[in-house]
């Protein structure tokens, strides 16, 4: 008890006394959102038509530095269409973190492919590099340029690594490693949008990466993802499969192969290059919102506020309390008390190993997983929450 | 050639003389769009959880009747959850028109599934209800309760009928028929919201039914789709796959089977929502533009406009001109030229089953559907194009 008590006093020091709840998270709307819907509005053109889906593309390519991006309606859907353009197949096994939300896991079933979990670093609650590297020695084999795993025979044909929270994964060792082992990495940067990593954006250490603007992100669409892309034929093929694949003529319809309607519409594209103007001083808010945390918590001894690690710079789309030691009763406990108080925090998934739909999918030792998952509470992290002239600002 | 000048001028008595192009069909906001859509962006809440979701899903169930509805993100993906939701499983064969939108295929094929193809009936452009009675009698035997195709040996599970150009397919007979031969009737009303058979609105056929409300039909949220359901235990089901399959928890994530991000997001719903409102009085002026047509092209000796079939009440989404004879040099000559006099024309979609990737479907003879393909063209029916005061109103 004397725990949470300290702990609702740090939340207090940060978010001030709320009268209603904080959620986790809120989109926050300062800019031209108003003027450029009302401009898209206006113009009638909402839907798959329009002017603001190439602006906002184009504004993502410029704030990121990758090459290409190409909007669809979320990120399930950019994950998805990620998977098929790294030509995943059915069964073939795809690497991902057992801790991360449900989209990813599904965008790989999705395609017939088989889920195959990999442990978290503590450190940045990303994969494990060095743990993946042991374990791809000892249970993968390269035949033909092809990584088989040796107890099912399946080739493992990709890895997405998710930038839990904003924080970059440890890309430079994990690059190395998937050279080695021949796997084609996707990185899931729907949490990281305005993260770096060694100075570079997220989305910039693979061929294929994907965005989210969903609701709950550092900016919003209302829902929304991206795929970014480093190659200009693959960035062709990702517009043509998420546009119905229909050759582009004035009155005739033909679709030359199996595609999908994941164009993101043009009323949620105007939302977006708002949104976008937005960013560096909504990132700027949250690393501030960060720090305070940061700050607020450092006199408490049984847990610590995850920080950026060396070489990268985190949006903290949301700030990680992080238990000294493993206690699901105290994290129960403490969400519980909050939400009394009206703060909404939220515990990490359940592991994606598992749910139901996923529990015989391979998967390595998960122990760091689960002892994450009963050692981390996420605070409300929304830009406009910056306590400043000792109030609550939502 | 003399052919063609009598159509343009038809055209132009119907349209006027537009100096831009007038597209197939157009948005059209004269309501509560901007408001509802501000009242959203004021409060925060665009993506998926929100306000206006409810309230459009309930407003959908209340003009259709159908008891009820789930948003989703367009028609496509309605199509996918109502086959999911009809249990269509990988090596089904699904029953569906030759002469439609590709969306209604895709979605067959994302379920594992074959789509196999219907021939058309020329009264009213969707799937010819005796021709299939014939064709079922002959190629299929009942086992078990389950309807076989002889020649492929696989279970034929489903069949979607289109509701073409807004125009009902014979709904009585072809329940009569499905009952018959214990095939899933899945209602693609995504061109006729705003169509009624027999006094009932589309989607009250079957059990499980689509709408779509991408930027070109009769009302658009931008892109959006719904299902409509008549049970409420597959209506919550619904609600389930298309958000996530997430057990409702304030704090935890949990989810117990595959599911989907379908959700429509509360911004474009918003939009929804003042379409709706507007939806009577924009299927009456698409009825007047209908009838201007028929009235202009009566004179016309090669050609007439579609009408609305006995015991039907048609949206006129699309008026389609119906050449007596087919003629593809005809249709070709003749969008070009309206092109050049900035008439956006269209013709008929590709033959689903010519397209590459459904080459190898199983199909019935299309005699009727090669016809259409090469006597149909789609004018512009936007609600707005009713001439005025001598003028187009766009």
């Amino acid at each position: 008890m004397v725990n949470i008590e300290q702990g609702l006093a740090a939340l207090e020091a940060v978010l001030g006394k709320p009268t209603q709840e904080i959620p986790l998270h809120q989109p926050y709307f300062v800019g031209n959102e108003w003027e450029y819907v009302k401009s898209c509005l206006d113009s009638g053109w909402v839907s798959s038509v329009g002017e603001f889906v190439n602006r906002f593309e184009q504004r993502i390519v410029e704030y990121t530095g990758v090459p290409y991006a190409v909007a669809v309606v979320n990120g399930t859907a950019a994950l998805h269409m990620s998977l098929i353009l790294a030509e995943v197949k059915q069964h073939d096994e795809v690497l991902l973190p057992a801790l991360t939300f449900i989209a990813t896991a599904n965008a790989v079933a999705y395609c017939g492919a088989i889920p195959h979990f990999v442990d978290s670093d503590p450190t940045n609650l990303g994969l494990d590099v060095e743990k993946l590297r042991d374990y791809l020695k000892t249970h993968t084999v390269i035949k033909d340029n092809l990584c088989i795993n040796k107890t099912t025979s399946r080739v493992i044909k990709a890895i997405i690594p998710v930038h839990i929270f904003g924080h970059p994964v440890e890309m430079d060792a994990l690059q190395a490693l998937c050279n080695e082992y021949h796997l084609t990495i996707i990185e899931d940067a729907s949490e990281s949008l305005g993260s770096f990593y060694k100075d570079k954006h997220t989305g910039n250490f693979s061929d294929i990466a994907v965005l989210s603007f969903n609701g709950n992100k550092v900016i919003t669409t209302g829902g929304g993802g991206a795929i970014l892309l480093k190659n200009a034929a693959l960035a062709k093929r990702a517009k043509h499969l998420t546009t119905t694949g229909k050759r582009p003529h004035r009155w005739e319809f033909y679709h030359d192969e199996l595609a999908y309607n994941y164009r993101l519409p043009n009323i949620n594209a105007a939302l977006g290059c708002a949104q976008l103007e937005q960013l560096e001083q909504l990132v700027q808010k949250k690393r501030a919102l960060a720090k305070k945390y940061v700050e607020h918590f450092q006199p408490i001894s049984f847990a610590r506020i995850l920080q950026e690690t060396k070489h990268t710079k985190s949006n903290y789309w949301l700030n990680a309390l992080i238990l000294n030691k493993a206690n699901r009763t105290f994290i129960q406990d403490f969400i519980e008390k909050a939400h009394l108080q009206h703060y909404g925090l939220r515990g990490l998934w359940t592991p994606l190993d598992s749910l139901p739909m996923y529990l015989q999918c391979p998967k390595m030792d998960l122990t760091n997983t689960y002892d994450l998952y009963d050692r981390v509470i996420a605070l409300p992290s929304s830009a406009q929450l910056l306590k400043q002239h000792g109030g609550v600002q939502i």
